[in-house]
């Protein structure tokens, strides 16, 4: 019999909460016998949404929590103070070894405090970054650090490179991952400070397959598996990717819409152009990891819909199995000497 | 009389030099006639190109140069050595007041270090910055700064956002200009140290209209007029505003084409949606300035079509004509005492 995987999922976080969370746990379970999931939130409004389905109902637990934290409140202040919310509950049970992963569309902000204040980062983690998936033409690529923990040292990239490697490999099952570094030209002798003290040490990493450095301009062609950058950088990648594809889609559909010979044409385009863009799409292959926590603690867009809740559940699934924690421990640990 | 523009243009930098450089010069002087043009680089090639054409001969001169500078060089010493190339002698042109500026769809690097050896500051500016146009949803930004100069001091970024808000409000003619600061999440305490030091620095400016912090995501919404931050991120913005715009509009032709149907729905709805991508370019708008530079330099994109040159010459005589380096100077000079 497989091993279970049990993960917490924060039914109050996000736009479409409960909804299409609880949904996305449904599903999930439905087709996953091996992983459980518990909802924290509010016991009513969750036991309403799951009356709505059939599924193995040993494999959903509820926990009732009283508050819930809402985006615009500060980050830490909000995790030390609401005890009783969905995510604070969520995030101990990860902590005291109750769950595997804790998972949530909510504040982004009260999730990386909570992850590092709660959960704790794996011995030899220097900083936990947040590490979305971005699509490219071909697929995907891990962006990492997204976080908060801007003004980064050269030596947290140099993790943030092999967190993210071991991930990419062992999560999204990409052999010899490609890593570039975020930079404003091909030479190594381009860059910012951080960049330039950077470069060297990634060149000198056994183990990592690094590619150099890694212009924006070709991030979406695919050059990169693992997109390596600072939190500043890479949040401005991450927000840029999303509303250049929102604002170039807008004027792609407002075209389309312009006159009666283009609606007629639309009518025709849809559905290749449909599933075409569906591949334009990261959250088919989950949410964002905070990479080295004690345990696995994961971000979903704030929009996320049951397919990504969906999604995001399976992949705390296989980095349960594929012991990627183990495996991020291994890499930073000092070899004791015999 | 109109007062006259003196434009010294290199025909031999960019992909499509000297062809389309050539051609974007005969159509900027056919339209105006206080528009004189010198074109820079190898006479025989920019004579054939130029007998092709009827235009008023007095305004088109050529100087001719034995030299060009190549992409791959490395800037300063391409600038120090090839005295004989087009930018090099179209730079001095300026500095020694022959034209008013210069234009170039060559190196940027080269570029950025002419501007500054060659033509060199206005008095009061610490850093030149360039600063290309992006496209928005309903027009354009001015993003500030792009260029090679990394790792910004806060005194800088105040002087982007002034000189952007001179160059917006003359050149482009937006009253009030709105100002943002590149930033990930809208609150005042957000941001790297940089930010966080140069926020309350533009709050106080009284001569600019500050909008605080703008988010990656919205800039492409069109927020703000002015878009402040330092160099790297800047680059990054821009590359990657071209490399997500490109990839996705290969995916949607991808859909366009991946059937019968959506063949001849893409026949339909070519004309409408050609005419409201067009509007998502900013290349109608001319190249990006080198602010804060004795005269102008200006650089277009490499791959600049005879429309971007031709536009570009026309923001170069919009820029004599309203003073904008007079108003820089003004604006950044300490008053006498009485």
């Amino acid at each position: 019999m497989e091993e279970m995987t049990k993960v917490v999922l924060d039914a109050m976080g996000g736009d479409n909460a409960p909804g299409e969370i609880v949904l996305g746990a449904v599903n999930a379970v439905k087709d996953r016998p091996e992983l459980s999931v518990v909802l924290t939130g509010q016991e009513d409004a969750i036991k309403k949404e799951l009356s709505k389905y059939t599924y193995p109902e040993e494999q959903i637990q509820i926990v009732h929590t009283e508050e819930v934290i809402e985006t615009a409140e500060p980050p830490v202040l909000a995790i030390r103070r609401k005890r009783d919310s969905s995510m604070v509950v969520g995030l101990r049970m990860v902590k005291e070894g109750e769950a595997d992963a804790f998972v949530s569309a909510g504040s982004t902000g009260a999730l990386l405090a909570g992850g590092q204040l709660l959960v704790g980062r794996l011995k030899g983690v220097e900083r936990p970054p947040l590490a979305p998936l971005i699509p490219t033409k071909n697929g995907v690529a891990l962006l990492v650090d997204c976080g908060a923990n801007v003004d980064a040292r050269p030596s947290h990239l140099v993790q943030f490179a092999k967190m993210g490697s071991i991930y990419v490999k062992n999560v999204l099952g990409i052999e010899n991952p490609r890593v570039g570094i975020v930079n404003i030209g091909a030479e190594e002798e381009k860059g910012n400070q951080l960049v330039k003290e950077t470069f060297p040490l990634l060149k000198a990493c056994e183990d990592i397959n690094f590619i150099g450095s890694v212009e924006a301009r070709d991030i979406p062609d695919g050059v990169a598996d693992v997109v390596v950058c600072e939190a500043f950088v890479g949040n401005v990648i991450l927000k840029l990717y999303e509303g250049v594809g929102a604002t170039l889609l807008s004027v792609v559909k407002q075209g389309l819409l312009s006159s009666t010979r283009s609606k007629l044409g639309a009518l025709l385009v849809k559905p290749a152009l449909k599933k075409t863009l569906k591949k334009f799409d990261a959250s088919q292959y989950g949410g964002a990891p905070l990479l080295g926590c004690k345990g696995l603690v994961v971000k979903t867009h704030g929009s996320a819909t049951a397919k990504e809740v969906y999604n995001t559940l399976l992949q705390c699934k296989t980095f349960k199995e594929q012991n990627v924690n183990q495996k991020i421990m291994e890499c930073f640990s000092v070899p004791e000497q015999e």
